[in-house]
């Protein structure tokens, strides 16, 4: 049945992503994750949800030269990149779990590489323009206007290095994803709607409700 | 009047991107320009098809350090470069006297640079897994099935080359473009489905006729 795929949903910072997922699920009848993830991450593992978000913003500074550097002076570095990986691990059953159950679609979390060998999976990226994203950074997401172009740079920095880490591929490049697409061009709700013909597409099958 | 639309569509070799940008003209009632392009700009400039074609093929291989490497052993290398900056230019004003006849759908040749300040413009990528355009360069290019990898990748080198020569952006990279499908997921006539889906959202009509 076509309402069992799985649409996983990677997404620059600021592009409204999130949302995107959220619509899509309304539309489509299926189950929304994004952090519900990390509470099922948490309760099954006992790491606080916090440690969940800090390992995703944490990676980006995980390098080898990092951490060589740091030896010596913050021992805590030296077991920082196995937590890291119990912590992936622990999310990656989550995430396996959750599409065991059916239908749904998973915002973030490298779900499109963790969900690989599922035939039901439909991969998608949404980007904007930096001008947007900042926009929607101050406007939507409540971040300071004076930092903004940072944060959302930063961000990506983040998603990107947690997911080259990962998977085998490269955030944000075409050949990870079924559809790419940008909310500058579209809207958020446009994107919607345009994920939804792709699907149809994908599997021949009117999927709206 | 949104049929103004100006599509311009980027493909992988063997993604069926050629294809989709015939259909997709018929679909919108627009006119199609992908070879015509050369012809245009041969009878423009009194250089032959020929030579379009080869510029665009050529380009790979005129680095500088190529163009060193060659100085003394073959001076036409010398007046390489300026002659394909020529057909380049002829190419250009070509591609922008047909946008200003209204609505169309165009194939390759840096489009969607040439013409980045034209606000009608809609930049499409088309790609698809290396196995399905090994497959369709077989099958439907009438690529010898021996060498039909090394087509397919150094045909993608020699556009990416082309791209990334005479534009700021990089060949592929999703920022250049406002959708990228992927025949492997959507299928070709899917592909152009999931354009007229992006269209209405970009511009806020039904475009189908």
């Amino acid at each position: 049945m076509p309402r069992s795929s799985i649409i996983t949903i990677s997404r620059q910072y600021g592009s409204g992503g999130r949302t995107i997922g959220r619509l899509l699920a309304e539309k489509l009848g299926t189950d929304f994750y994004d952090k519900e993830l990390v509470t099922l991450a948490s309760e099954k593992s006992g790491y606080t949800e916090g440690m969940f978000e800090r390992a995703t913003e944490r990676r980006v500074t995980n390098s080898l030269l990092y951490s060589i550097a740091m030896v010596g002076n913050s021992p805590a570095v030296m077991y920082d990149v196995p937590v890291n990986e119990k912590l992936f691990a622990v999310q990656s059953d989550v995430i396996r779990k959750v599409a065991q159950n059916g239908g749904c679609v998973i915002v973030g979390r490298c779900a499109d590489y963790i969900l690989r060998e599922d035939p039901r999976c439909f991969n998608v990226f949404i980007y904007a323009s930096i001008e947007d994203r900042i926009k929607r950074a101050v406007e939507e997401y409540g971040v300071e206007a004076k930092g903004a172009k940072d944060k959302v740079i930063k961000t990506d920095k983040q998603r990107a290095s947690y997911y080259n880490f990962y998977t085998d591929g490269k955030w944000g490049s075409t050949a990870n994803y079924d559809l790419c697409v940008s909310t500058s061009a579209c809207g958020v709700s446009g994107a919607v709607d345009v994920i939804i013909a792709a699907l149809e597409a994908h599997t021949g099958t009117d999927l709206r409700i």
